[in-house]
């Protein structure tokens, strides 16, 4: 960790410290209160993904707004979010393993806790330690809706794992987990209409399949920034777990978007100093592939169109400047990064500015969480 | 951060919780003996890059071994490293900005600390700060050899930075920064020879022409472990910044060899658990892309040949298995990083195991040091 800050409550915008990640208030509070606006007279409700941000206050925002709690992807980033007073935490994973089930069932004891399951053996698992802790926790079966990641099979498959669930006093069968990752960033807007009708068929088969053995479906969660409004409409999913869209980052900016499509602005950026200048077509910035992660594409230069964040290095980002004025040694720039929740994870706290003054700075208190 | 730790030392390799970057302790220390070997009889001398380990642990082994001191590549990152004792840093960019300037002056008064300059202005800056500071540092002009990111060009304007720096009582010209970023993953060692062969006759004219202007050039500084031992053979440079020889990982795993290379072992790994099975041809494991970076390639299973690890997401990573016999849940495995580097900056501790065993945790003391 550094030393030291990148900035305190009070300074001025251009006296930042950098690399650093901002965070534009305005456009993020725009953002949750999008998001908010969008669920309005819907029987949906929102459970935002907090492996985005992994910020405790942002959390707080969001419940704040009517979110009933939020997601986690991992046991130890749900740790640090109940000891910071969220209540209400689904760990959108499955959990394996005898240190990490012990952790969770302790969160059980403090919070209401939910998890994934997508195999017999982790019920038999959640089973024996929540009734060695005493503890009752929310199941979810984890269906696969087109993600080809985790999750049982739609249908029979689903059916006999909910069965199981459901016939195990200490874990309450809390419905299914059917998030459609890939169709999160496929360009157009018919391509991700397609993609999540087709889920939404497999869910409601799946459902219906289950209630047809007598187990009510309480619950059917997913979604993300790039469909959810499709999810909220589908008379079959009942909550969301969108989490880019409290600051969007350039894969999602690169989607196009058609009517009823909720769209988001970009609210996180990487502020960064040209510290090269050595030729009239290239100045390197102090922002690199530690500062912004680049798995899915290189940050854009925010605001500044003759720019072209061309090449990162571990430390270095070479921006290709056609026009030989438009940058100097010391000038500062924003960058969009390509994808925000890994980019986040770099950093220790948000600096929060509002206009051209720092507001606050939020620790990042579960960057790093991995267990 | 996680608010538990990954391991305690003793536990068994099979207790550790995932995922967790590992160190091969014995693996390890063969390659810091194998560098340390290398350069016996040699008058080049080794100053290991930091940025790669970011582990005072590390560090002070390096020096135990023989190394001058330490490279960093951030203000931040090199006060780490004094905080903890090393004395001698020399911080392989340009530092641009009121900020960074003072705390570099700050830790001159505490270490010999070096820099890089590769415009007039940032001379002129570093100036005034180690007037206003009090102190001296040694300063080098980074000539760009080939790897068009910063630097001088070679030739006249190096000999022009070389004489603004000497004609500066508070700054000590000590020579020149010669690194040749690319040509350490040309994958041939004819490419490799070829890039540095290259270098070396530019960095030559380059000493030459300084000389004649009656300015010592006493240092030339470089090389990586892709190509070191050509530098160390060139008859021109003097001290070798190679880091990533300690730990490997996969990009340099796939450099092709010839006689007279020096190669490394892989001693770091992320190990993993399996946490869902869901068809017979694939498994979903719980290290993705925040627990390895993949800005230079997936991970690649380690002595499990019929494993390939086909895709990673945030906090996934599929893992193909053309046996379905192969890998059940719960079972572990250790991944080769494609990348070491930003793959060490995304934890807090290395568990250092020797056989079967934890032996020590180490502090990952300068991840996240960006500024």
């Amino acid at each position: 960790m550094s030393p030291w800050k990148a900035a305190q409550p009070g300074d001025w915008l251009d006296d930042i410290d950098t690399p650093a990640l901002v965070l534009d208030l305005d456009a993020f509070e725009r953002n949750l209160q999008r998001m908010a606006d969008s669920l309005k007279g819907s029987q949906v409700r929102l459970r935002p993904h907090a492996k985005c941000h992994k910020t405790p206050e942002i959390a707080i925002r969001q419940i704040a707004l009517g979110a009933v709690g939020i997601c986690c992807q991992k046991v130890s980033e749900a740790a640090v979010f109940v000891a910071a007073g969220i209540e209400d935490v689904l760990v959108t994973n499955q959990v394996v393993g005898a240190t990490k089930l012990r952790h969770l069932m302790e969160l059980a004891r403090r919070a209401r806790i939910g998890v994934l399951v997508d195999h017999p053996l982790q019920v038999q698992a959640l089973k024996a330690a929540a009734q060695a802790h005493g503890v009752t926790l929310d199941v979810y079966v984890e269906v696969d809706v087109g993600a080809r990641r985790c999750g049982v099979a739609p249908g029979a498959e689903a059916v006999q794992l909910a069965l199981l669930v459901a016939a195990s006093p200490q874990l309450r069968f809390a419905g299914l987990q059917c998030y459609h990752g890939p169709a999160q960033h496929l360009r157009t807007p018919g391509e991700r209409a397609l993609a999540i009708g087709a889920a939404v068929q497999q869910v409601r088969l799946t459902r219906d399949a289950i209630e047809a053995c007598g187990i009510a479906v309480v619950r059917i969660t997913g979604a993300g920034t790039g469909t959810f409004w499709h999810e909220r409409d589908s008379g079959v999913y009942n909550e969301l777990q969108a989490g880019s869209y409290a600051f969007m980052d350039q894969d999602y900016g690169n989607n196009q978007h058609g009517d009823g499509d909720v769209v988001f602005e970009h609210a996180l950026f990487v502020r960064t100093t040209v510290m090269s200048r050595p030729t009239a077509d290239r100045a390197v910035v102090d922002a690199g592939l530690k500062a912004s992660s680049v798995d899915s594409g290189l940050p854009t230069v925010w605001q500044r169109p003759g720019l072209c964040y061309a090449k990162a290095a571990d430390e270095h980002g070479v921006i290709m400047t056609p026009d030989a004025a438009a940058l100097a040694l010391g000038d500062t720039l924003m960058l969009v990064p390509g994808h925000c929740d890994p980019t986040v994870n770099l950093y220790d706290e948000l600096v929060c500015v509002r206009g051209d003054r720092v507001e606050a700075l939020w620790p990042i208190a579960a960057r790093g969480a991995l267990l």
